[in-house]
């Protein structure tokens, strides 16, 4: 962002889950309309940013500021529309640390966020709204236009098997067996990836085997220490989008 | 770590800051000593792994177990002594979030952590051996040989001015000045790196001055979005690790 954006650029950023038009009101939610009005204590007529994954971001005026609900105003549009790279992270989910994951996965611009429940794993059941509220907040504070998809958990064998054609699957393989990252992603053409970190515990024999044997899986490694299952999420993901994501552009 | 290997291999690793040789018996610290025989209720006779920075990794026995504190006796080197990769990592510290960058730093390698106080940053001190302590649990936990040091906290000027000879810094310019990792990364020589990564607010006007003009400066971009502080230091060391560090190794 340049300086003469951020002089028209709102401190406040939304994700808002409706069409914008010019001048066509929209009413927020409760728990949105609550944030603006008590906790950033908005005012009528003061600006914010807005965007819905489609339309771009728009400056947006508030309108209305009543007991239970804020209505809007869109202006204009600010920024053109532009959605993330089409990479995939897939991650068994992890004891108080899941939600971490998802905040650096969503700043370093994943398009999904898919669950999978290992043999090895200790957290059996994740709560998807929960996950997409987490996902709205780290884009509205990264500055991305668009909001990863939170996909239904699966374990390794319906991951596999559900997985769509033409989609690489890169997989933290961290019994060092994988193929040097260095090499292996420069030798890769742009297009749609997914990224899959295991576990603390690593996957079991069965899914190494199973992950192994299908076509679209690529195993990589990432060094000789022992990488926490959200470090290793973080480290693959900056990674494979410095190599084959959208870092050449600019804030 | 192959499967003959993770037979012999301990479950409990820990940094020993003593010299090792075989059966020179090594009394440990009350907070180790409390550890071993209250935390993980070991008996004489268990077997730990201990390493020291210096002396590779060993199989250590446990000779005594008293009240106040515990004897080992050092049996058998079982990992040759190699150091991580010569990259260190200047960072502003981070409200509530210093101890997680120190973890993930050093489970990515880096052998120096310097904090850095910028004009923007909030966080106006480090306790050095606090930041030491989070270290050692770190590398005990990753499987690393070596423990970083933590530098005396350092203002921008005072990092650039003592800045060692022949040491490149890579600087991750969030103003979207930088040069594009992927050409960067892979036009630079193996040799001594640093990373900058700066505080929530980013740099003031006079430190990004500063830095520009440093020869042994290069500034990088990580792409259009917002990454907060701890993201940032963890993606780009992922990044300069996998181009310029040991990720050819196998754990």
């Amino acid at each position: 962002m340049n300086q003469a954006q951020q002089k028209i650029w709102p401190k406040i950023r939304l994700y808002v889950n409706e069409p914008f038009a010019a001048q066509q009101h929209i009413t927020l939610a409760s728990g949105q309309s609550h944030y603006l009005a008590n906790v950033m204590r908005c005012r009528e007529g003061d600006s914010i940013a807005i965007f819905n994954g489609q339309d771009g971001e728009w400056l947006a005026s508030i309108a209305a500021v009543q007991k239970k609900s804020v209505t809007l105003a869109p202006v204009k549009k600010i920024r053109e529309q532009k959605n993330s790279p089409d990479l995939w992270l897939a991650f068994a989910p992890i004891k108080n640390k899941t939600e971490l994951v998802v905040e650096k996965a969503v700043e370093l611009g994943v398009s999904a966020l898919l669950p999978v429940f290992t043999r090895h794993a200790v957290v059996r059941s994740v709560n998807r709204e929960k996950l997409f509220a987490h996902a709205v907040e780290a884009a509205e504070q990264c500055g991305r236009l668009d909001v990863p998809a939170i996909h239904e958990h699966k374990d390794v064998a319906a991951l596999l098997a559900a997985w769509p054609k033409g989609r690489i699957l890169l997989y933290g393989d961290e019994s060092g067996g994988g193929a040097v990252l260095k090499t292996l992603l420069p030798a890769l053409p742009r297009g749609k990836y997914g990224i899959l970190i295991g576990p603390e515990g690593g996957f079991s024999e069965d899914e190494h085997t199973m992950l192994k044997a299908a076509a679209f899986v690529k195993p990589f490694g990432m060094g000789p220490r022992i990488l926490r299952a959200d470090t290793a999420a973080v480290a693959a993901l900056a990674s494979v989008q410095a190599w084959l994501g959208d870092w050449e552009e600019k804030p």
